[in-house]
């Protein structure tokens, strides 16, 4: 019998020098909507995702031919930028084939927090795929909610509850964790109704234009579903199956 | 009418720089166990608390007449010193007009942490004196959940779960705090059988002596009600009641 692999829940981004490790791999989740963002993209055809720090950075890639830029800060597209954080702005227009350079409030700075690890992406397209990925995967894990501005946040760690679910379901993991046994018991009480439940989050509280409360629909529930983990390599998103990239 | 309070929920030490305002109250918790010790010792007879950051500077209180020393590392009692982390060491000796001076892995360390505000300490012995303090209290709430290590912990968070629900209900409060609302979903799953709930907590994992099983029951639903809310001021947790020192 192969020995459990670990899991832990990091609850928001400046909590994560506590569980890095170099050696984990890590799941970045900012499921409201970078990440979910992230997994459209992919399966819209986009080829890969540059996910970028600041403002400045992504916009110097706009004179790359093949390149579109896109940056959220506060939920709000920026100004002189191609696309934003909705899902729909990938699903609405012909991206296949592009390189999408990405900045958000907080899911690309945790990617590039948790850079010295292996970094996979996860978000309610590719649930499965992420676990499936994870069984494959040798390493112990860290589920890593980007959080809002370091604050604890609601969607990412109900998120964070539903992936543990899954993991600890296949019989290849274990947990000794308070923060992923609180994710699980919040996930348990919101998962009928994960819409309704996050009306009570800060987060739909702060957002509640008609394209927010769409996006933040489709992330809960999406109907597309993604068999592609976007992995970090290189400062850059490429696609995954199964544990190998292609 | 008059305006509402807010009430957040700080769930690890290391978070508290992003909260900290210097004009919010802040209610520490270290549930298991020492601000249910602290609670105790006043119910007991303590005249004051004095935490202390490390175990010498403990131990140099030790030859002032009518103090006692009490220092806990890992749940163990440090040698050389009186008392432990145990309320039953308080319980079962005369303590009556001493002070006592107490070092904790958690507890202690967050009341320092949190030292430019007002700081009152928490637990299941205290939580209704405490709730009438915030009600007669001035300020903003922040309860700051000690956690182990600067890691959010299950305990604590539950404590903070159980005080903002019955904050909430007085009506002088309003909430818009993701934590919170997590804490208290985490309560409300847990609150009829706490000591089973934990069964699943690190805390509950790392001690099972007969002794922390028998504190662990004790602080989650003692046998003694306290109405004294200990207040920090000038290094000392004196006693209080209603809002007022004594």
């Amino acid at each position: 019998m192969s020995i459990k692999k670990k899991i832990q829940v990091c609850f928001s981004s400046n909590q994560f020098n506590m569980f890095a490790d170099g050696i984990s791999t890590v799941v970045v989740v900012d499921l409201l909507r970078a990440t979910s963002v992230i997994s459209t993209a992919f399966e819209c055809g986009v080829e890969m995702v540059i996910p970028v720090k600041t403002l400045e950075e992504a916009i110097s890639y706009k004179k790359f031919h093949n390149h579109i830029v896109a940056a959220e800060r506060n939920t709000i597209v920026v100004e002189g930028f191609d696309y934003g954080n909705s899902p729909f702005h990938y699903i609405d227009s012909d991206v296949r084939g592009k390189n999408l350079v990405l900045t958000t409030t907080n899911g690309t700075k945790a990617i590039h927090l948790a850079k010295d690890h292996k970094i996979i992406t996860a978000s309610f397209l590719n649930i499965d795929a992420v676990t499936n990925y994870l069984v494959n995967d040798n390493n112990h894990v860290i589920i890593l909610c980007s959080g809002w501005k370091g604050f604890f946040n609601l969607e990412d760690s109900i998120f964070a509850g539903a992936l543990s679910e899954k993991l600890l379901l296949t019989n290849n993991f274990t947990a000794n964790c308070d923060s992923l046994q609180a994710s699980r018991e919040v996930y348990s009480i919101a998962k009928n109704d994960l819409f309704g439940f996050l009306s009570k989050s800060s987060y739909r509280r702060r957002n509640n234009s008609n394209q927010v409360i769409k996006d933040t629909e489709f992330c809960l529930k999406p109907h597309i579903k993604s068999n592609i983990v976007p992995i970090f390599v290189d400062g850059k998103l490429i696609k995954s199956k199964n544990g190998s990239t292609t």
